[in-house]
């Protein structure tokens, strides 16, 4: 059990260190600071996994496009938008931005107790793409026009952040962590033949690379929102579980599949007793063997700690 | 084949139109020139189907809501949070706003050829609550929140708005609409017990309640974005056919069902090549005998209407 965003702005403790880091991105930079945010859920909370503190659009940044956060908005990101601007492109392997997120996996693993596992991370190829076309804002409608029309640089680009993206992941399980998840947040955004070429192909070409070089580290494939077509991403070669999106049911997977998932972030706003029913019915809809726990989506800011602590209970409650 | 949003800002001859009406709101309520746009579609594209040019909260509207779109962003409506809201609200029929949206419907039928009908709607109650509970902006938090609760005031605006719903699009087939859709454009924000109780079996209600005024109006209903539970909106006793979004296969529904959809709105945006290979791909997945040809949302602005001409070309040249 784990959430999707657990360290975060719903936490009093988040919000001092974010404080005394200055920016988002100092923080994600800062590897004593990420390392203590990293690790705040676990002291509140009877959890089984932490996750790195980072940002999936750390790897254009560390690729050379200019990255910001603006108080209150979303990211400010140089775009990609032709095969110029692609080629412009470093490799992430030893820049600054890789070296300090890895820097926070080493000293997050030597601080956790053993039975307590280290998530990385990585955006997939189409979410990350999205962004490095759109120029920072979530609306993939360029990305997605880029990618009917199969522009080559658009195919070029989905091609690098593949080679980027293992990199990347395998450079965080060099420096400990001990399972690692691809969030292509943006899924759901194709279907057919685009969902196959941009985010199917893409997460299987991830989860090969890495386990060439790290047979045993597990793999979570995250396709956000692909609805039915999660049937497809629970059979990507090599992957080890599969991340499910709150509105689509567990049950629907095939029953040798190890899925992650689903609980509303929204239900954690309507309090213990809603939430306390919700564990129940998602508890009671897997087998809890081959069921990591987890929301839907990331923790909403405004979410009550104590009623996340009321989560942990009920999953425990369920178990025990 | 009608294309959803196929009235409206893509067209040069609507925003003239709307020019001269004034508002948007002005434009609803004005007979003459709403007729006028509903049927500017059908002089540009050889299409099936007129779609009436309205609002789906033309209903919380005529209910005693105070109502108004700022341009360029989103309505602005009171709010519903109370049992003291709710019991303020009055019934829809005779009031101005649905008599006026009536009598547009009669001055288009009256003007459409035979072998065009005429489609009349009105939103579903979960996508119209919440709304009504937001106050006009699209963040359906606090109406999930209030789902989750089963907060008797939520449970009770959903039972209203089945009823005015009914009387509505009852009042709509009278003036002369010959088929009616009703628009859950938010239904894929809700999962198990809350997707039934809210989404479906509110849909039901308004079928069978519009069903045993009017047996032999065909129904379509949209559930937009439930996924794999379209196979559940599929059968709802008395639907007549099932309106499905770009990112469910149309395929992985049952045979028997009539389907409509699913082109990407998006689709349009990357010209003429792309648009006949999706119209291809989607005209040979399904029996066309039982397909209504649509988009899985509105036609977006800044889509060329030559492309829309060109969708309206491929599809007739795949049935000929």
């Amino acid at each position: 059990m784990w959430f999707m965003r657990q360290a975060g702005r719903y936490l009093p403790e988040y919000r001092a260190v974010r404080e005394k880091a200055g920016s988002f991105l100092d923080l994600c930079y800062n590897p004593d600071l990420a390392s203590e945010v990293t690790i705040q859920p676990l002291r509140r909370y009877d959890l089984d996994a932490a996750i790195l503190f980072a940002d999936i659009l750390v790897v254009p940044h560390a690729m050379g496009l200019p990255l910001k956060f603006a108080e209150g908005e979303g990211p400010i990101l140089g775009t990609v938008r032709s095969m110029e601007d692609l080629e412009r492109l470093k490799p992430v392997s030893g820049t600054f931005e890789v070296a300090q997120v890895c820097r926070t996996v080493g000293l997050t693993r030597a601080q956790l107790p053993s039975h307590q596992a280290l998530i990385g991370f990585c955006g997939a190829p189409w979410t990350v793409a999205s962004y490095m076309v759109a120029g920072g804002s979530s609306d993939r409608v360029m990305a997605k026009v880029a990618a009917y029309q199969r522009q080559p640089w658009f195919c070029a680009l989905i091609e690098r952040l593949v080679t980027e993206s293992i990199d990347y992941l395998s450079a965080q399980a060099e420096a400990g962590a001990q399972v690692v998840q691809i969030f292509d947040s943006w899924a759901g955004d194709l279907v057919g033949t685009e969902l196959e070429d941009f985010v199917m192909r893409p997460l299987a070409a991830i989860v090969a690379g890495v386990k060439a070089r790290h047979p045993d580290l597990p793999v979570i494939v995250f396709a956000r929102g692909v609805g039915i077509a999660q049937r497809r991403a629970a059979v990507i070669p090599g992957a080890n579980a599969v991340g499910v999106e709150t509105e689509f049911e567990l049950a629907d997977l095939p029953k040798d599949v190890v899925v992650q998932g689903n609980l509303d972030p929204v239900a954690l706003l309507a309090g213990k007793d809603v939430v306390a029913a919700e564990v129940q019915r998602i508890c009671t809809s897997v087998d809890r063997q081959r069921h990591v726990f987890n929301l839907g989506h990331g923790i909403r800011l405004g979410t009550d700690p104590e009623v996340v602590g009321s989560v942990v209970d009920a999953v425990r409650r369920h178990d025990g």
